[in-house]
């Protein structure tokens, strides 16, 4: 029997990597000699660097980038164990959680530092980059970042413009012959789970800007800027991205990253399993359990699970998912691959007991599953 | 496909017919076709009656009775559809939840109540009764009872005792001549899953006393007390119950239920599962699923599942318990029939929010638990 088991992290208590371990430990207790094999998985949202890293035999490295708000900081990023992928997350570089609330302000925040971020990279001679972008504090459509790899941005008086989305309604002309050579030659797998054009009222501005601190004035001072920095790009660079799917996320990064020459915008778990090769794993073996940390009708939309599923579906396998809890509206999933959900609570306890004894319920949950299973094929039941 | 659903109450939250409902509508979802078989259980403890009178068809009956401190309440019991089975529990008449902690003393609490409870279902023309002694204020050695149903406890002066435990020191004729004689055609089938004896270390002062408030000249005071009451016996009635094992039940009631003359004590879950016809239902089932509040390493002494379990294992059904939550040493039920155990919870929240969603929360885990049966048995795997 094989067994494949790719979760995601479950947010707030462990890593991909630990609630894999901590499901292998339950179901060895029932069938010791079956062959595991532990994919950490994960969305492109956060935990990807980390488990990409434990998944693909990789190692960190530190860089010290420029802050949304202008200051300096140092970010991780992971490094694939061949050399040949390096694993980023914009949130790591600009991400809203490095600002304070008090701080925080999506006029001019800057995604400047992913732009250092992706330099690093390119500095350690990677094939491949996977980009997560969920998080960002910013709403300047990926400008800073461009800046930080050699576009030029500047205003009627050829003047650059200042950081963050709000200047870009002064911008006059984008440049990008200046952009690193570099880019020609690296693949930047990015994650991008909506689809949200750039500007408008399903936009960039609109939809995710209240939640780095936009107000309805903002927001359409927001909107304006980044539609004249698409008209901008359109008539410059010769890229119409103002209706692209998925140019609004991460605060127009999506729309920016177009402008690179060798991007491509693809749901953040489909990145990671080519990237593990969930799909050579999942195709000869007899069970895939997956997981996350809370499941509900929104894991339908992207989330690791139900990618996990969808591989596994392509061969036929079935699909077991341990969660930390279920929210509402979380049978969606049956229909989207996966064959039953088991939440690994043991006992009525305080959220931080639970959290604290995440690797033992697991693991006894795990233990549970695999023993219903093989009470089941004892039985020899037929349906 | 034939599904026994044999499961104990949930304490604090739903009775045994409830869990046995919300697990059908679980299963329902993913086996719509199969024979649902419910059978609400006990094992004696508290929510015997209910369970009983749920799986008996039968109905409540309401009479008043003297209360451990002597006054009047009223008692609840049950008689099943055919009117040949009354379920009592002497906690209804004589329980330690009727007297409020500042009343509570052992050395006068009496357990005439029972003895009335008994007399009401002999009234009534049932030809069985099955009684559950657990939880009781008393530590009479079962005196009260016995006076309510004609025996005569006298003093050297010929006076009737006084009530309570330590006025059987003075105890000097045990009479049972004027027993009600409707006792020798009724068998009184009484729930014990305690070995201990009447008296000594073990005894029923010693053991259960403390918990009914007796301190350690009370312990003493009583136990010799109940020695005197099982010379007496010995000598009056050619009854030998000190080394009785389960005579300390109860405050000593499983003593003074030998004075009767068609009592048996045994492990309460046997008396159930016999009075509901549990071997008969899962002699062709294919699946048994139990269940219980918590489940902990005291689980496999008596409690529910395990008496459950022991039954289908005579038929090697496969179980499965559903359960509230898990406590230490929960495991041990593995080598006592339970196939898997499956924690219910569904979500990290209040205990008051998780008891108030016990039936959703049953009728899903059961659903994913039927879930993975489905996914094992269409995957058809050897094991």
């Amino acid at each position: 029997m094989k067994v494949v088991i790719a979760p995601d992290s479950f947010k707030e208590s462990l890593s991909a990597d630990q609630v894999a371990r901590a499901v292998e430990r339950g179901w060895r207790k029932v069938f010791p000699d079956a062959d595991y094999v532990r994919v950490p998985m994960a969305d492109g949202g956060e935990g990807t660097v980390e488990s990409l890293c434990d998944a693909l035999g990789g190692r960190l490295e530190t860089v010290e980038v420029t802050s949304p708000t202008g200051g300096r900081h140092r970010a991780q990023f992971a490094v694939s164990g061949d050399g040949e992928t390096a694993v980023l997350e914009m949130a790591a570089a600009s991400g809203l959680h490095l600002v304070p609330p008090s701080e925080r302000n999506p006029l001019t925040a800057s995604s400047y530092g992913t732009g250092e971020l992706i330099r690093a990279a390119l500095d350690l001679g990677v094939k491949r980059i996977i980009l997560g972008i969920g998080g960002s504090a910013t709403n300047d459509a990926g400008a800073g970042m461009l800046c930080a790899l050699g576009a030029r941005l500047t205003d009627e008086a050829g003047r650059p413009l200042a950081a963050g989305g709000a200047a870009l309604a002064r911008l006059a002309r984008l440049d990008l012959s200046g952009l690193d050579r570099r880019l020609h030659d690296v693949d930047i797998q990015t994650a991008c789970d909506v689809d949200n054009p750039l500007c408008g009222e399903n936009g960039a501005s609109a939809v995710f800007g209240p939640q780095k601190g936009a107000d309805a004035a903002m927001v359409a001072q927001l909107d304006a800027a980044l539609r004249r920095f698409a008209d901008v790009a359109r008539r410059d660079c010769a890229t119409d991205m103002a209706d692209a799917a998925g140019a609004g996320a991460a605060g127009g990064m999506g729309g920016g990253l177009l402008l690179l020459p060798q991007v491509h915008l693809r749901p953040g778990v489909e990145i990671v399993a080519e990237a593990v090769g969930l799909a050579e794993k999942v195709a000869d073996a007899d069970w895939v359990i997956t997981g996350e940390g809370r499941m509900d009708g929104q894991s339908i939309r992207g989330k690791t699970p139900v990618g996990v599923a969808k591989t596994a579906k392509r061969f036929g396998k079935p699909v077991i998912a341990l969660v930390g809890g279920v929210g509402r509206d979380y049978a969606a999933v049956y229909g989207h691959g996966i064959d039953a959900v088991v939440p690994v609570l043991q006992r009525i306890d305080s959220r931080e007991n639970i959290l604290a004894a995440a690797a033992q319920n697991i693991e006894a949950a795990a233990e549970n599953t695999a023993r219903l299973l093989k009470t089941a094929m004892a039985a020899g039941k037929a349906v």
